[in-house]
């Protein structure tokens, strides 16, 4: 069976572990805790960050748009591909993924997760309230984005679920597992995550445990 | 004609400059300094980054790794396509695409830029040598990786040019551009990147002019 290196609050990995769900492909769960060294683990991505997908030969696919995109070559299926369309609606497919994936990722998820998270459990260095403040400022005008986005149609990129919305909700529910997202500001994109959050692929998430971390009562909750 | 949004010392920019060229691709280039805030080109690309591709259409594809799927979507070519091969072989060059375009970006590009370019350019911020002294520190690793890369086969990922090959010269040659690269020490990567420079497609960067820096003499000598 194929191999999922990943870790629960790692954004990207549960991008694609949403991906995998949606196209029914079954893989075993590894965790790598991202700030211990694993040479073992380094070996199969010199880059040393999750996701890394193995195969059934052992070939490993680094970085979730790798992996997004090499699942949606090699499972063909005009039903259930999630980068659909002509040429240009898959450009906006994935520039929204590049959005989440290293935008968001940059100026929100990074931050938030090493400020929250690495740096209080890997004992390395002092909490700066300074870079929460900047980052949780600069979650405020993505979540606008979202919602404006959301406002447009039904899905962040049209009338039919895409890599997009995978990516987006995958980058969201980190935060709101660490407590960080304020519904109530962001009507359209709470519709749009409630919608998300209700798909049998995000059960595995709402599910995730973090030994030290108690998520907020509305995460796990599909009415919130 | 099309129109490439693009800045003389943006690694993403120059790969997809090289990218046109590979593929004999004819745009009107339009400079945007990135330390200067442009509404109307924020309108076409809410990210604010270059490089952005404007087709004849009037549509906006913005991104580097967006940019070049569309291309290797749109201008297929068995003879010339830069993304090739079986998934995996695409997987793998997606992997060093990624590779420069965030990695080393992050790691060694993006600070150098902004250290040595944008902070005396934007007079915005005072150079942090303990900034540089670490992304110089990264650049090291980074090209004794590219070395061993190249040792392995003519091009980056096998023995036929990709997408690898021209991302990973793109982000090169803006460090070069500085000075910032001491090739002798690197004998695989330099004969490499020689073959990479000597490329029709290289011309337009050798010629690029910045005011205010002057590249060392071996920039654009093909022989260095």
């Amino acid at each position: 069976m194929r191999v999922l290196h990943h870790y629960q609050l790692s954004a990207s990995s549960r991008f694609i572990r949403l991906l995998l769900a949606e196209r029914g492909l079954m893989v075993l769960p590894k965790i790598e805790t991202p700030w211990e060294r694993n040479e073992d683990f380094l070996s199969l991505n010199p880059a040393g960050d999750v996701p890394v997908l193995v195969g059934k030969d052992g070939i490993a696919i680094s970085g979730a748009t790798v992996i997004a995109e090499y699942i949606e070559e090699t499972e063909e299926s005009s039903l259930h591909n999630l980068l659909w369309g002509e040429a240009l609606a898959r450009a906006e497919i994935r520039r929204l993924v590049h959005w989440f994936e290293y935008k968001f990722h940059r100026e929100v998820g990074a931050p938030l997760l090493s400020e929250r998270v690495i740096k209080r459990f890997s004992g390395q260095g002092t909490t700066s309230s300074v870079v929460i403040r900047a980052a949780m400022s600069n979650l405020q005008i993505h979540l606008d984005y979202i919602d404006w986005l959301a406002e447009q149609g039904n899905w962040l990129t049209g009338k039919q679920i895409s890599l997009a919305d995978l990516a987006a909700a995958a980058h969201l529910s980190v935060l709101d597992f660490l407590g960080d997202i304020d519904w109530s500001r962001y009507s359209e994109a709470k519709i749009w995550y409630a919608k998300m959050k209700s798909r049998p692929s995000f059960r595995d998430l709402l599910g995730d445990q973090v030994v030290g971390i108690k998520p907020p009562e509305h995460y796990g909750n599909l009415d919130f």
